[in-house]
Parts: C-alpha cells; sequence; structure tokens
C-alpha cells in the first residue's frame, strides 16, 4: 500500500509518499508544493493543484491521508484553509483515491506513542523510523510524512488484527521508549 | 463573453451560465448539483467537482464568477464551506479558467440597483432581465446567475468605457425602477 499524506498550507503544502511493504515503511517521496509568494490566493490554489497532480501522477499512491481539520478560532483563517484543503480534496478525488483522516493526537501518538508529542519530537521520531537521513526536513514536510505513516500504521493494525504487537502500537514499543534515552533533550 | 457563476454549498451548488451578446444576455444553462444527502464531506465534495466539471465540459464558459466567502462567525461552517469553495475553485482553475469575484452588495447593485436587495428581488428581477419565466428558480440557482450576471454587467462597463450609460448602471436605469412599479410587495 502507497499512502499520500498532505499536510495543506495556502503558502507552502507539504507532501509525503511512504509505501508499506513486507519489510517495513519506504519514503517513496516528499517535498513542499510552493507557490509564488506574490501569487493570490486563486492563483495560489491553481499552483497547489498542479504540483499535488503531479505528485500522483509520479508517485501513484493508492490512498490520501490528511490531518483533520484545525478548527481554531478565526474565521478568516478556516476559510483559507478550508479552501486550499477542499483545493487538494479535489484534486486527489479526482483520481478516484480514497481518503483518510485522522487526528493530530493520533497521529501524534502512531508516530511517537505520546498523543501530547510536540512536532519536533514527531519529526525526530519519523526521521529514524523512515531512515529521513541527516539533513533535517521542513515540518510541513515530516507533518506530511507523519500523516501517511499514521494512515499505514493504523491500516495495518486494522487489517491484520491477528498480530497482537501491531495493535498495541508497534512504532511505539519499538520506537519511541529507545529513542527518548538517544534523545532526552526532546523529552517535554 | 460566456461566465458561468456558482453559488457553492455542501448540500447543494447553484450554477448559472450566461452569454454576453451584442443583442444582450442570455441563459445558457443553469440549475443545481445536488450530492446525495446521506454522502460523507468527502463523497459530496467528489460529486460537487464531477458536476461542475461537467457543466463547464458542456456548457463551455470563458470565466467564471464566485460571490466573494461570507465571514461568518462559525469557524466550523466557514471550514465546510471553504473547503466546497475551494474544490470549485480546483475544478474551474484546471480548465485554466479566469475567476474573478464579488461582493454579495456589488452583486445586488449590478441587478437590481441597490446594494441591500433582499434574495427574493433579486430573483425576482433576473427572472426579468433573462427571462427565465414563470417557473419560480431555486435561490441558489438564482444566485448563481446573479453572480454570473454582475460579471457580465461589470465587464461590460470597464471594458466600454466610452459608453456613458453602461457605467451609470444599465441594470439598474433600464430595469429596477420599471420593475417595482410592477411589483410593489417587492420593495422593503
Amino acid at each position: 500500500m502507497i499512502v499520500l499524506g498532505i499536510d495543506p498550507g495556502s503558502r507552502k503544502t507539504g507532501y509525503g509518499v511512504i509505501a508499506g511493504t513486507a519489510e517495513g515503511y519506504r519514503v517513496v517521496g516528499c517535498g513542499l508544493v510552493r507557490p509564488r509568494a506574490s501569487a493570490t490566493l486563486h492563483e495560489r490554489i491553481a499552483q497547489l493543484c498542479l504540483g499535488i497532480d503531479e505528485v500522483v501522477v509520479r508517485l501513484r499512491p493508492e490512498a490520501v491521508a490528511l490531518e483533520t481539520a484545525f478548527v481554531g478560532r478565526n474565521v478568516r483563517s478556516a476559510l483559507i484553509l478550508g479552501q486550499v484543503r477542499g483545493a487538494m480534496l479535489a484534486t486527489v478525488l479526482k483520481h478516484g483515491l480514497p481518503v483518510r483522516e485522522y487526528a493530530p493526537r493520533e497521529i501524534k501518538l502512531a508516530v511517537t506513542g505520546t498523543g501530547s508529542a510536540r512536532k519536533e519530537q514527531v519529526a525526530a521520531m519519523l526521521s529514524r523510523l523512515l531512515e529521513l537521513g541527516l539533513e533535517p526536513k521542513p515540518l510541513d514536510v515530516t507533518d506530511a510524512l507523519g500523516i501517511a505513516y499514521c494512515d499505514l500504521a493504523r491500516g495495518a493494525s486494522a487489517i491484520r488484527p491477528e498480530d497482537g504487537t501491531k495493535k498495541s502500537g508497534n512504532s511505539r514499543s519499538r520506537g519511541w521508549a529507545a529513542f527518548v534515552t538517544d534523545h532526552p533533550e526532546l523529552v517535554a
């Protein structure tokens, strides 16, 4: 199963494509779609659609995962984020891809084993789980990878309930506990 | 010039396509795209995109007009409306169509001659201007037609500034004053 995680934003949209195989997870591709800073919202939406469409055509994901839309206090930001999100949905739904959503807590839990992990913890944990290398990735990219990772981890446990170790959180037990020992400064 | 006006909504989206010719305005087509009531938001967005895409392919508009997004108080509704709006934008921008936005006041002004007209006044006036016939159209459809009408009326005055009568509002002087005489019950 190949999953595309998207972290939509009007200034920059992060994407991460992960393949879940019998051997484990492999990053197929990840990056940012970043419209021209001077572009209008319409132009930015058009460029983001083109960018994500290109990612779908090139990397052939079989499903898409998004973070549940954050309901903040600001109506104007909700309207802008909503439009970018809707444009992303239109782009991937056009390809007939199923779209699944996860709450931020679920994503953090799947990646780090704790629902209250900070962005940096998620990024650092993912970097290890997915062998992202030493160069740090932008947070929008690790967020997108985290969303895709969550979908694969959740899907794996849902599809293979007979594997008891899956359900209790594979990334958690195999990852976070050992990880915090190496990087104690990341523990809140 | 053929303009597609869209009134986006997650439950139903109105569309209206008007051709502006030397002889006047002609409705090329109008209607509602109404997703299954039981559908999820994702499914509804996919169905709305398919519907509007089909309208674009069939009726060949050269530009798209939208009402400026209404910034209400409810963040959750803003997020839903934003997503539908963004999906509509993605759909028409994919066809390379220019998108223009108008404030509700501008649309009412262009159609009725007064920026504070009620929805029913706009609908009744449009029905006369566009010869929509006796059968009343849903308000989402007349709203969409009003948006397209506004774009054509505004475009006409912008493109031909030498025509003094245009700038001072052709629909207004030729329409509303006479119209309220016929339908005094519609005057607020």
